[in-house]
């Protein structure tokens, strides 16, 4: 445990009543490093917001200049005002919408926070647009296989993922009410068309991506499971190497060395969990399994290693892994 | 609605309290056209059966020769003893473990009852193989695809499929608990070695096929999502009219025009719901998602299927389509 | 099976996506003595409707005249005019809102359907009030037993009731979605001032109520368990008495030697289940539990029930029991 | 936070693979103060526990002359054996099972560890009986209103409880898989009659309790909703007051201002909520709500808060709360 003596850095939370901003708010609540100075909701403000003592604000009620770091839980759509007021006062920006990440046409602006993979950027970075949840266990998996050209060009990767309900925000519709989703299994963002995949493919601009989401019946939690087709010679314990290399000293990625993952190791945690296996009778595909909980490193774990290297701290400090 | 004077065939359950032979009893108990005349249980032998008025009988204290057709519902390995007994006292058998199945070194003695592709043979069996479950959806998906020659001869079939648990039995298991299976979401039989995949490859031999079980948090139903590779020109319009084709009259199988099936358009049915997806971005490869409840066309559902063509009854006859 | 020569009736459905028309309409389905003549929804008008080749159509674009009933699925609070409309049109009408049930202050325009307690004035009743899904469990279990003079007076009766989602209707709402229902369950309704007790009230106008509901993480099913004070002597086997007194030849209500009726035992069906058993070291009280579906014996299914008797046609007709 | 410079506590879980060994773990793992010296499984020995790099031992295999204090997860009836070979070892014991609890017979050994009612005494015992999970909740919300004299003695107070399955154990049951716990909710210990009626008893001798628990398809988690018999002039404020005043600077316990507590405000943590209403109609009873988790507050977490006591930590070091 590292002892500090300097002052918790100030933290503001915009949009502090979805599954986002309420996970950022219970990470943050374990963090000796910080302190959270304001949380923001427009139609429940005054009321209690998940921090003891700190009843939420209106936005135009708080000011961006009070804190280092604003994180901004808002609809996808809805960041980009929000992020400019925050970095002409002062502040440095998470944006954990999809408004700054690769595919929004807005990239530019910001430093894209796959944490593991781009360490030193992410430091210096004003504004961090915080990965997608599908995109930070697909990116994760791929990335050092992609290096390390054990993938075969040109055959399409398939990803096939599931997904908890709490992926799909806390706005109330119906298909997401209890008695629809209870004891369902359904696809959705039928082909390949899923908003998540410019993301996906910025990353991976030369391997055609097959991708397609489930949605569960479980609050929370992401498996993906991926069937790679790899060079001739290539097998799960190459995969593993691979990551191994990759992710040496990471704190939040865990290779398992046999078996699956599966979604009870994960859900939360901060943490995302990776296995391979061969195939019998199937020439040239490894499947790969990725699980993580889509509100801890797919959404406000992943926020706080970003939060952590901004500010120089450990990067697993706060996080639960 | 046939009106018939002749009077209900004597039929005889034989495993009558695991999820098979609650559920066959179900379905007959909806059917006019048969009486049950016996169901069995060693271990709860005299307690009341599934069907008003009979209590459950030891094995050794039932006489096959009193019904038409018997179906066994025993775990997977003990069916043997009980169809020779039953074949031998001049009754007909339906039998719903893996006993007799392709694949299974048996399936010489008896008749696969995949009953919408085997018709004829079916009527006249005296021992009859009833699928299992996740080999119904997928040979249902794919033999008219193959017969049509739409799909691309080595690359694999991926089938990424997820059930429900009654599909791995009533028998007590932790990793069965309700404690353990609510909120998760986990693959298994990993490496292409699940036990089911003996008896689809019987029925293609030429197609590598990659099959990824999954268990969801829910009692019943299967989805399969199968990312096929086709011929370049074939689409997913192409791979509905061959399905349209080949089930032209086949009450229990339904084709969508538009979207996939989804647990909750099949479950507690004996329907199995078909849809097929072309992909954006991604050549020569269409998706089919295949649905089916576990127990309904994946177990009893298609068992009475197989009844009512020995029986020379229509074949939805008593089913939930 | 009787058979009949006389035409169907024809049944319009008023309200027909949310959960209580949808289980109309699935239950009138199984109904050989009926079809569908219309069902209606104001915002899916124009597309399926649950029966197979019957559009959903604008309320306007209707016209009672051309049926014997109607079933009002609405809102609570909507049915008034649409009973007015349908009645001038010389239709009969069950209402399976709350709008003209006892408590509602229009309880004088109708009759109200306790089918099972009710029988002749239903018979002629122009306009039925479907009872609420909650009262149905406590009226059928307390009233034999009020009139038997097996409850002391005085002492209340403590109602501990639990539901399924569904209760809450089909209109979006945040604390009914999945991620905020499974795994949760709470008391709502807190101090005695549930707006079914008005409708209880009236049928036990000098007896005490303490109802006290709770929501369940399951779609659909209604547990109540009610610790009744009786009189010194009164025992549980003194209340099973009184019902199966009281219930002779009522089809869909079953009464439990032994133990207590669970959610299991009853959903997807039209039946209640009632139970009662007697407390070691505490006098006077007898606990007796009721299971019923909330939308099936609690809606749709007594709808129905009494819409047979309306049609004068077996109560049970069409019924899950 | 406080620093300590002492070396933390050794520790030992007998009984590490079970729904509450596991928890145990859980919370001594965030605990700072301790370090797990064993942890034993007699079927699962060598294999991992759940403390990084610690693996499963056989109990012959671990010395309780080793630790502090050994906390025993044992099944209800194998506790006794272990607890004096602990004891003659110089260990200190908290016994997570039933067996010296009030009304096992062997209580007279033991210092009942209801932490926030009875510090004193356990800050010195050999041997603490850890409260069971139902009587926690209940003891808690009666004790200060029955030695406040709010009860009217005579009349029963009812409680109605409700259970997660891991409540049940870990042990595989057919009652508790997944396909049959999913879905439903009954009544079970019907009668009065239920093993954690002596442990209350004890506490309350002059108050007949009915005691009624039913079985919830969650995970975990308890809720009691209980009728209290008041005299005259006592409501629900009242109550509260008394809580508030035998509760202050007990860190676990938090009383609800308005509302009633719901599963999802402790489950996960170490706390138990109570509420309290009066109810419109129906005089001299309050409706006292205690929510708590049967695994936290329930289980692991008084076992810690007790281990706490005997080590002269603060009580809730290490306690999510």
């Amino acid at each position: 445990m590292k002892l500090h003596n300097t002052a918790p850095a100030a933290i503001g939370v915009v949009g502090a009543t979805g599954y986002t901003g309420l996970e950022v708010l219970r990470v943050l609540g374990r963090h000796e490093g910080v302190r959270v100075a304001f949380a923001t909701s427009e139609r429940e403000a005054g009321e209690a917001s998940a921090v003891p003592g700190l009843p939420l604000a209106r936005s135009e009620d708080v000011d961006p200049s009070d804190v280092e770091i604003v994180f901004l839980c808002l609809p996808h759509g809805e960041a980009v005002p929000w992020a400019e007021r925050a970095l002409s006062a002062g502040a440095r920006v998470v944006d954990l919408t999809s408004d700054h990440r690769p595919g929004s046409g807005r990239e530019e602006a910001a430093v894209y926070g796959m944490a593991d993979l781009v360490g030193t950027e992410i430091r210096d970075a004003h504004l961090v647009a915080n990965p997608g949840c599908y995109p930070t266990g697909v990116t994760l998996a791929l990335q050092p296989l992609v290096t390390g050209g054990l993938i075969e060009e040109g055959r399409p990767v398939v990803i096939d993922a599931a997904s908890g309900v709490t992926g799909a925000g806390r706005t109330p519709r119906r298909d997401l009410l209890f008695a629809e989703v209870s004891g369902d299994y359904r696809a959705y963002g039928l082909g390949n068309d899923h908003r998540h995949l410019k993301e996906m493919r910025a990353s991976f601009p030369q391997t055609p991506l097959l991708f397609q989401p489930h949605l569960l019946p479980v609050p929370r939690g992401i498996l993906e499971t991926i069937y790679l087709p790899v060079h001739s010679g290539v097998d799960a314990a190459a995969v593993k190497d691979a990551w191994l290399h990759a992710f040496k000293g990471a704190g939040t990625i865990r290779i398992r060395e046999g078996g699956a993952p599966a979604l009870s190791d994960v859900v939360g945690t901060d943490l995302v969990t990776l296995g391979a296996v061969d195939n019998v009778g199937v020439e040239n595909v490894v499947t790969v399994v990725a699980a993580l909980d889509n509100l801890g490193k797919g959404a406000a774990g992943q926020a706080v290693q970003n939060m952590n290297l901004m500010l120089g701290l450990e990067p697993e400090r706060g996080l639960r892994c």
